[in-house]
C-alpha cells in the first residue's frame, strides 16, 4: 500500500482524554476515532489489525472443532425474559423500542439466542457435541466508558457456546476451548495466563479468565512464575483426544486474580517464584450446565430415550479489546511494537527523498516484497525524512526498510528491526531476501 | 468439513411464511433463521456464503483504490441534525436513548459519519482523491419486512464514500466504482445491469442502480438486450486511467427501471432487442457533490489556497441481500445452484453407505481434495442415500462426488455437475483430478 493513497491520519499531539498508553497510541497512530463516548470508528490501520486478530481467533476456533455462524446484533426482549436476565441485567443493557413498540435490545452477549437456535433444531444426542461461535459487535452501556477500546460500549467479541449430553462431555468441550485459547493468544505474541475465575452474571460452576500481564492492567494478579515457561500446545494437538493432561499442567502452578486470591495457597509458592503483577482480561470461559437450557427448554433425547436439558458452556474473547491489550504489552517510548502475526503491515518502506534516484529502488523492492506476500506500507510522500521515521516508529511495523541517497551511493539500503532497534546496511536484493525469510520463512 | 460435525439443520417442510423462492430455499437449506421480524441469524452454511460475497466485494473495492475502515453501528443523533436528515428520515430510523438519555440511532447509512471523520483529519487537496468504504450491519426499521434477507431490517451493506476536489475528479471516482461494480457482480456469477436511477433521499444529480434480472424481482425493468453481451472489464483494468470509454459502452444501450422509464427512448430500440423483465437492485451509486460537505463544513484547501467544500459520492452494495438475489437467479426445482465463486463449499462428497468399504475411498478423496484447496462438505452420516442426495441438491454445491458400493465394484465413483445434472463414472483418482481442474484450474 502506498501511503500517498492510504488514509493514515497521524496525530502530532497526544490527545488529552487518553489515560492509558494503548488508547493514546491508537489515537496518535490513526487507528481509531471516537464517534461517541465508548464508540469508535476503526480507521484503516486499526481495521487491518482487528481483521488479523479476528482471523487468528477463527482459525483456532475452527481447529478445535467449533462451527462459525453469525447472530444479529438486535435481539427481542422476550428471549431474555425466558432466562430471567431481562430485568437482572440493569442499565448496562441498551434497550430499544422499534416502530411497532416491540421491546428489543442490542445484544451484550448471546446465551439466550443461541439456546433458542439450538432448541429449534436439535433433538437428539446424536447431533452432539456441538460448539457454535460467532464474532459480532456487542453493546454494553457502561456508565463510564474509558481506556479506549479496552472498555468501550460497542465492542467486537467472539463468543462460543458448547452443547453436550452430560457434565463429563461438557467438561471435554471446556477443555477444547481452554487449549484453543492458549494457542490463540500465543499466536498473537501474548503471554495470556489462565486463572480460576468467578462466574459472575453468566452463572455456573467452572470458569477461567485468560489474563495478559501488563503494568497498566485493570486487576491485580498473583502467580507462580513456573506458569510463564509452560509450553503452548502445538498445531498438531488432537482435539478429539484427551486434553486433561494439558489442563492439569496449566492449572497446577498458582495463578489467581485478586478476586479469587488465596493468601494461604500463594504462601506455599517458593519465595523466588512468587509474582504479583497487574493483568488485562482478554478471554473468559464458563461451564454453566443447565442454567439456560433448563428454563428455556433446550432438551435432547438420550440413547435411552430420556429427555434431558443440554449441558452448556460459553467462551468469550474480547476481539476489539485485544488491540489495546497487545499495545499495553508491546510498546516503547516511540510507539507501538506489533508482534508479526497481528501487525497491520509487515514492512514500512521509507523513501527518504521521493522524486530522486530513491524512487526506482523503492519501486523495485516494493514490487518484490509484495510479490512474496510481504505486506508493505510504502511511504512515498514528499514529506521530511524525520517525519517519516517518527511515523513508522509510532505505528510499529516489525521492520523498516529505509532507502536514502547516501546509502545508495554504495548501493545499500537499511533494514531496521522495530523491536530491537538493530540496523543493518544491505544491498536491496539482500534486504528483500532477509525480510522475506524473516517474515515468511 | 464432515457433516457429522457440522450444523446444517435442513428443513423438510416448506416454511409457510416464505413468499419467494430464495427465502424458502434459505430457510430449508438451513442457511438462516428468523430471530425477530426482518432479523436473521446466519447459520453456518449461510454465513460461509455471506463471507465469500464479502471477500469479493472487498477485493474489487481494494482493486479500484478504495480504502477499508469500519464505522460503528450506533451513531449520535446530533450528526444527523447537522445534515438535516434526523427529522427527515422518519420511522425507518431506529432511534435509541442510552442510559444518560443521549439520543442515538442504529445507522441506516453513513454519509454523516464519514463526512465527520473526513472533516476532522483532511484539510488539503494533496490528500485527495480519497475513497473510504466499510462493510457493516445497518438497520432500517421497515414497516413490513419481508422476502427474507431481501428486505430485512438488520442487513449487511458495503458503503463507500468518495472525496474529491472538484466535479470532474468526483466523476472519475464515480466511474471507478461503476467499473468495480461491474466486476464485483460478474465475479459472483450474476448479470447485473447498471440503470440510470432516481437519487431519492441520498440526494444528488448522478446515480445508477445495478439490477439483477430475476422473474421475482421487485421492480419492472426495460432494456436493449445488447447490454447483456457487453464484456466485463478485466482484472488488469487500469483504475488510474480513463474509464469513460467503459462507462459510455455500458450506458449507451437502453436500460431503465420503471421509475426512470422513458417510453419514447425505449421505442427507438429495435423491436427484436426490446426486453422487459423484472429485476432486483443489488447496488446503487450516487454522486451528490456538496450535499453533506456544505452543511457539515467538510472543506479542503485548493492549490490556490482557497477553501472549498469537498465533492462527494456514495456507493452501496447490499451484501446480505445478494444471497437472496443470487438464489433468485440461480435455482431449480430441487434447490439452489451456487455459482462456483460464492458456493459455501465446492464439492458435496456423499458416502452412500457409511460404515462400509465406501469409507476408505471417501476418506482418501476427501483428504486429497482438501489438500488441493477444494472445499468439501463430506456427508459421512449414517442416513439414507436418498436423503443425502436430496439435501445435496437442496444446498446446491457446484459438484457432487458420490461413493457407493455398486460403483466401487468396478472401482468407480460418480461426479455430478449440479447445474447441468451431467453425471460421469470415473476412478476416484480421475474424479479428484477432474474436480481440482474444474474448481482450481
Amino acid at each position: 500500500m502506498r501511503l500517498s493513497r492510504y488514509f493514515l491520519p497521524i496525530l502530532k499531539e497526544t490527545p488529552k482524554e487518553a489515560e492509558i498508553v494503548s488508547h493514546r497510541l491508537m489515537l496518535r497512530a490513526g487507528m481509531i476515532r471516537q464517534q461517541s463516548a465508548g464508540i469508535y470508528a476503526w480507521l484503516p490501520l486499526g481495521h487491518r489489525v482487528l481483521n488479523k486478530i479476528q482471523r487468528i481467533v477463527e482459525e483456532e476456533q475452527n481447529r478445535s472443532g467449533a462451527v462459525q455462524l453469525l447472530m444479529p446484533t438486535i435481539q427481542p426482549a422476550d428471549l431474555w425474559r425466558e432466562s430471567g436476565r431481562y430485568d437482572a441485567y440493569g442499565k448496562e443493557m441498551l434497550r430499544i423500542e422499534d416502530r411497532h413498540e416491540r421491546e428489543m435490545l442490542f445484544g451484550p452477549t448471546n446465551e439466550e439466542m443461541i439456546t433458542d437456535i439450538f432448541r429449534s433444531y436439535v433433538r437428539s444426542y446424536k447431533d452432539l457435541p456441538l460448539n457454535l461461535y460467532h464474532i459480532q459487535w456487542k453493546f454494553r452501556d457502561e456508565v463510564r466508558p474509558r481506556f479506549g477500546v479496552m472498555r468501550g460500549r460497542e465492542f467486537l467479541m467472539k463468543d462460543a457456546y458448547s452443547f453436550d449430553l452430560d457434565k463429563e462431555r461438557s467438561t471435554e468441550a471446556y477443555r477444547r476451548m481452554f487449549v484453543a485459547y492458549l494457542r490463540t493468544f500465543a499466536r498473537m505474541g501474548l503471554t495470556a495466563i489462565p486463572m480460576k475465575a468467578d462466574t459472575g452474571p453468566i452463572g455456573g460452576d467452572l470458569s477461567h479468565e485468560f489474563i495478559v500481564l501488563a503494568s497498566t492492567g485493570e486487576s491485580e494478579v498473583f502467580l507462580d512464575k513456573d506458569i510463564l515457561d509452560l509450553p503452548i500446545p502445538g498445531e498438531d494437538t488432537d482435539f478429539d483426544g484427551d486434553l486433561s493432561g494439558i489442563i492439569e499442567q496449566w492449572t497446577t502452578p498458582y495463578a489467581a486474580t485478586d478476586e479469587m486470591h488465596d493468601e494461604a495457597a500463594f504462601g506455599a509458592v517458593a519465595e523466588d517464584k512468587k509474582v504479583s503483577a497487574r493483568g488485562i482480561e482478554v478471554g473468559h470461559i464458563f461451564h454453566f450446565g443447565t442454567k439456560y437450557s433448563e428454563p428455556m427448554g433446550a432438551k435432547v433425547m438420550t440413547a435411552e430415550g430420556k429427555e434431558v436439558p443440554v449441558q452448556m458452556g460459553s467462551y468469550g474473547i474480547g476481539v476489539s479489546r485485544l488491540l489495546g491489550a497487545i499495545i499495553e504489552a508491546c510498546h516503547d517510548d516511540d510507539g507501538i511494537i506489533w508482534p508479526k502475526e497481528v501487525a497491520p503491515f509487515h514492512v514500512g518502506l521509507i523513501n527518504m527523498k521521493a522524486g530522486s534516484e530513491c524512487d526506482e529502488v523503492c519501486e523495485s523492492v516494493y514490487a518484490e516484497l509484495e510479490k512474496a506476500g510481504v505486506e508493505v506500507l510504502y511511504d512515498d510522500r514528499k514529506t521530511s525524512a524525520g517525519q517519516k521515521f517518527a511515523s513508522m516508529d509510532l505505528i510499529g511495523l516489525p521492520y523498516q526498510l529505509v532507502v536514502g541517497p547516501r546509502g545508495l551511493k554504495t548501493g545499500e539500503v537499511e533494514v531496521k528491526d522495530r523491536a530491537t532497534g538493530d540496523r543493518e546496511m544491505l544491498t536491496p536484493e539482500a534486504a528483500v531476501n532477509k525480510l522475506i525469510s524473516a517474515l515468511k520463512g
